[in-house]
């Protein structure tokens, strides 16, 4: 992609009342644009890192037998009656509306109850068990506040799988190989070793819900971490009853501040109970699923990666989730042809490009290429073509390395 | 994918006062699931479909310049109000609510507004024009009625895309470009035959906009075909004005049944001068920006596949959009392992194969792939392999055919 061609641009205009650093660092950099507190828009480079951060994602739960469908926002207050969740005073998030002949309808902030309503349509036998299913969904949820950026929206993209099992050992097998595939997603999105799973409440069969929490300034929680055990506990659920069960001391305990990225809930029959959601089994009985719910923040998560991974200067992007991988910056009158022919060469091999081919001083492309983000920054200028080297230089540490056409296509793979 | 693994399963469940063909077949054959009328779960089958639509159309936009991005379905009251088109008397389709604060709040219908609101924030200077973005978006419309399946729903998606050009010759080249790249994924799609250009009434700055309308029995609009010009005209701009400016008599007009399933704007600078959308130009003086909106029923499409090809057996899907290309049925106790041998080496060719390794009898493996409607299955059964030999049969004209090993693999790419 050229620069001269790519919308948006970066720019210095921050919308007013807008607090949170990744939001102002996302706008200045041109990756989204407000619409109103907690409504973004995801421009296209914003909708590039999005979609890797989905794809990683969608290839963890596809490891796991997931298998993608898509919901919808517009939900009955029936689904809801049931569990009583469509009650304001029960749920203070929704969004709701009328059709035309006066029937309530509601803006999907969840999807348990519906995903429930659907799953028992299709899931009779005990022969159309196990099932998993995910979703990559627009939830909206009417927060009384919003001034975290993306990191807690109005409307905002989650993914969310549920469950379904025949019995307590394939379900708690299946509970297990969610944690590892969503360790694996942390840690592809480079948020691997500052991500704890954390005991917390909402457990509605078992003692605890698990919560996956990312060290973060920004971060709304605060979970206590116990290093050496390796044992992370949301305070709402630090009381010396649950210490003594997981054998913990209190002062061994570290608070830190951090954000939700992940949730996952081990309902157990809990939820089936509740929803008479249940299966004939194998001996002509009747029999209530094993259910587990298991959410991912992507438009969250995108927030906390820019959190955490920045600096004065701009952003600075984990590789697997940049927009592009190289930064191509061209630099005088003669380096045209040279950066014209190198953006085409790299991007012929698969290497993702943003070539910044304006006509604007090297000042701003250095800053733009900065204040974007992305890994490697390539300069072709006129100087350097004089000794056939191009500088290659890394965002993170800012090392710089001048190197020959070859050694560039090495290092670039 | 294994049958016997995939979610969801076919049905003859048919949720009542569904009267809609496309939604009766989807839902029958476990592409798509009712919340309520005019709203659809797409599971996995669905999904593939879907994006597989998307992914067509996604190609011949970009080819055409666009940049993918995406809005926001939450709407604020003064983006819409400068149209006058928050009103409810002006937009009688729109689902609205209202933040804690009692700040009323929309659900998109439409982009229009939205996007020139955003575009406004970016597009300053001559040099920052031409640009073209689209989105694949959900889109609510408070329907009075729903009843024609997926073809008019209350939430849908929709792929919409805006230009802005400096000038009318670039304006109308693009405009021109949009439509041959229209053709062409209406081409891709399979319907390109059946799909007309059609002049059309709500052309703000043109004479007329225009339609894309299919040939479909169960469309909502009737299009006036003259097949020797290869014109089309919508109803509602049909008088003898118009048919004297397009050098038509109306007795040469044969009245069709259509759906829409695409429809564009020349806007011209009408729009721009409505809302105030201007850049400065070369010579620094203020210019209105040249506006475009082109539009793509992603589920309407999807509809009105499954309304035009399917017969009294299911669906037949065009291959481009098929979710798998190969149903594989296998028959018989020793066809077991040479089924999962043929699968295992199909899948790793690169080939979708959808294999029913159901233990059920072989009329309802058969009932079912003809309902689900892949463009090829291929039987593998004790009797034919005593022959070396695979049944493979055409959805589209039942051809059956029985092929050696390599003759199989050969017809299958």
């Amino acid at each position: 992609m050229r620069v001269s061609e790519l919308f948006t641009k970066t720019s210095k205009n921050i919308p007013a009342g807008e607090v949170a650093k990744n939001a102002q660092l996302l706008i200045r950099a041109g990756f989204i644009s407000k619409v109103m507190s907690g409504v973004y828009i995801y421009t296209p480079l914003g909708l590039r890192v999005l979609e890797k951060i989905k794809q990683i994602v969608r290839e963890e739960m596809n490891m796991v037998g997931g298998q993608e469908l898509i919901m919808s926002s517009l939900q009955k207050k029936e689904t809801w009656a049931i569990t009583k969740r469509w009650d304001d005073d029960v749920v203070d998030m929704w969004f709701k509306s009328r059709l035309k002949d006066s029937t309530e309808v509601g803006f999907a902030w969840s999807h348990e109850e519906a995903i429930i309503e659907m799953l028992k349509q299709y899931l009779e036998s005990y022969k159309d068990l196990p099932i998993s299913v995910y979703q990559f969904q627009t939830k909206f949820r009417n927060e009384l506040r919003s001034k975290s950026g993306i990191m807690r929206g109005r409307e905002f993209i989650m993914k969310d799988m549920y469950s379904c099992s025949l019995d307590k050992e394939h379900h708690d097998k299946l509970y297990d190989n969610v944690i590892e595939a969503y360790n694996r997603v942390f840690d592809r999105l480079g948020i691997g070793d500052d991500t704890y799973i954390t005991f917390a409440a909402g457990g509605a069969f078992t003692q605890f819900s698990h919560e996956f929490q990312t060290i973060c300034d920004a971060g709304e929680d605060t979970i206590y971490l116990h290093r050496a055990k390796n044992i992370a506990i949301n305070g709402e659920v630090m009381d010396d009853e649950n210490l003594a069960k997981l054998g913990i001391n209190r002062d061994e305990l570290e608070p830190v501040k951090t954000a939700e990225v992940g949730n996952i809930f081990n309902f157990g029959t809990k939820k089936s109970e509740d929803t008479d959601f249940s299966f004939t089994n194998i001996d002509g009985k009747k029999q209530y699923v094993y259910f587990g719910s298991y959410g991912i923040g992507i438009t969250r998560v995108m927030g906390v990666i820019v959190e955490k991974f920045s600096d004065e200067k701009g952003i600075i992007w984990p590789e697997s989730i940049a927009p592009f991988k190289v930064y191509l910056v061209r630099i005088g009158e003669n380096a045209a042809t040279k950066a014209d022919e190198l953006y085409k060469e790299l991007t012929s091999r698969g290497i993702e490009v943003l070539y910044d081919d304006r006509d604007v001083h090297a000042g701003q492309k250095f800053a733009d290429s900065e204040l974007i983000g992305l890994p490697v920054r390539v300069t072709v200028s006129d100087r350097l073509l004089e000794q056939n080297q191009y500088e290659v230089t890394d965002r993170k540490n800012g090392a710089k390395n001048l190197l020959t056409h070859e050694q560039l296509l090495d290092k670039l793979g």
